[in-house]
Order: structure tokens, then C-alpha cells, then sequence
């Protein structure tokens, strides 16, 4: 058994809960208050068999991996038409931090 | 010394803790926005030595085990009568998920 | 690669938070409803090599040991006269629980 624990943005947060939900896995997230010290993250806490590890790494690589993404342009607000780009730009979203601890018993009452 | 941690229903919650205080028992609640997918759950982080597992482990259990509880009957709320159950029906409330983790170090400052 | 589970008073989780930023630590902040089972606690989940442990846990220590404080005097409110005292006392603040739990692998995606 082992806890693996999951920093990941809050963007990804539903569709990788609903993915180890579909396997079912037994996941708690926990309110996070800045992620590794970017804001908007969620950590998920998740108990597994040493066999599902690698599972659940796929799982949560394919649902939060770091990627590319256009962004539509903003309209400048409060007048800021020096920050204004008037095209998509191409941002980085998501990215996951995971650990993974051993677990030395597991009981459920 | 190792590192106790309990997902739990809220509704145990306070319950759980004033036991763990009343031992003197050094416990941190997290706050849980999903127990293991589940709503409304409380996971407690509690640092404890070896000879104290046990005891921890007992509290929790007497604390928060999974039990049958009757609950009365709602009344229908929004026109939805197809749903309401004139009689109290018998649900099945608590339980905790515990694991225990290693601890290599432990300071206070 | 170890992980540091601190938990500290909220007073001073800003000025650790921004201590860690400084040195390029990777740390996350839990949203803490009781810390210790004292109110007003935050804990930090800190990502670190075997190397760095040592660094980190002065960090901690620097910013968030506990200390003695002189606390002005507050006007009685509500009446409550009794509990008045008219002088500056020292009250003890700050203090760090520090965990440090053993990894078992670690990825990024
Ligand atoms: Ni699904
Ligand atoms: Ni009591
Ligand atoms: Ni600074």
C-alpha cells in the first residue's frame, strides 16, 4: 500500500477526479492554499496498492500533464491598453507534482 | 514516531477531536473538499509514537466506525412526492479510512 | 527526496511562504482548520532533496520558532472589566510541529 500524493492546477482538478472515480479509486483532495507557491492548485491524496501505481501515474499524467494552450485576447480593462495583445497567445497550463510515500498499515473502520 | 492520518465524516469530526484533545493527542485538521470522493469529510493528520498507536487507532474507531442510524422522514420538498418516504429508513453513516506513515524525523520549533 | 510537513501559526506562514520562494523551495500550503488542535494554523507540504532538509528546517525555525511578545493592552469590551489589565503583557507566539516523511519516488508531468 502507498499514499500518493498529487499536486495538480484547479483546472485539472474535476476531470482527474472523475477519472480515478471511473477506476475506482479512493482519492480525498484537500483545499489547498497555493500550490508549491503558484495559486489555484488542488492536492489530491490517494491510497493505493503498490500494483496501481503505475495506473494512477498514467491517470493523473494524462489528465493534468503540462501543455500548451492559445488563449484568446483579452480587452484591456481600467484603460492597461500597453499590457493589451490583440491576438491568441500560447500559454503553459497544467503541470503535476507527485510523491509518492509508503503507507505502513491501512485499516478501515 | 509516526504520522496517522484519518479521513473521517464530518459529522464525527468534532466528536473525534475533542477525544483526541481529552488525550492529549497532537492532531491537525485538514480541510477536505471531497473524502475520498465522497462529500463532507474531514481528514485529521495526527503524529503520534509507536506505543501510541493503538490508542489512537481505538479512539478513531469508537469515534467515527461505519453504523446503521434511522433517520425520520423528510417531507417532500418542491412537488417531488415521488420521492418521499413516509417512514424513517435506516442508513448507513461514519467510517474512517486510516493510514499510518513512517516518520524518519520530528522537530518542534 | 523527503517530504517536510510543517505546521505553524497562520501569523507566520506569509513570511515562510515567501522565505521558501526566496531559496527556490517547492512548497504547498494546506488549508489547516485546526492546527494542532489550536486554532489558526496553517501546514506547509515541502518537496525536498536529502541535501536541503537541513536548510529548510532553519528556514522554519528562523521564521516561525516560538518566541515572546509584548501584546498591548485592549480596552475592556462588553463590560467586561474584570479581565481588563492596563499593561502590556508578554504572551508566547509562533512555534513549528515538523514532520519529515520519507518519499518513495517522485514525478513531474
Ligand atoms: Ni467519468
Ligand atoms: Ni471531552
Ligand atoms: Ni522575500
Amino acid at each position: 500500500m502507498k499514499m500518493i500524493i498529487a499536486v495538480v492546477q484547479d483546472k485539472d482538478s474535476n476531470r482527474l477526479q472523475d477519472a480515478l472515480v471511473d477506476k475506482n479509486y479512493r482519492a480525498t483532495k484537500l483545499a489547498t492554499t497555493g500550490g508549491f507557491l503558484k495559486a489555484g492548485n488542488t492536492t489530491f491524496m490517494i491510497g493505493v496498492e503498490d500494483a496501481q501505481i503505475d495506473d494512477v501515474m498514467e491517470i493523473i499524467r494524462e489528465n493534468c500533464k503540462s501543455r500548451n494552450q492559445m488563449v484568446a485576447p483579452v480587452s484591456p480593462m481600467g484603460g492597461n491598453a500597453d499590457a493589451y495583445v490583440p491576438y491568441p497567445v500560447e500559454v503553459e497550463v497544467g503541470g503535476a507534482t507527485v510523491f509518492v510515500l509508503p503507507v505502513e498499515s491501512f485499516q478501515q473502520f
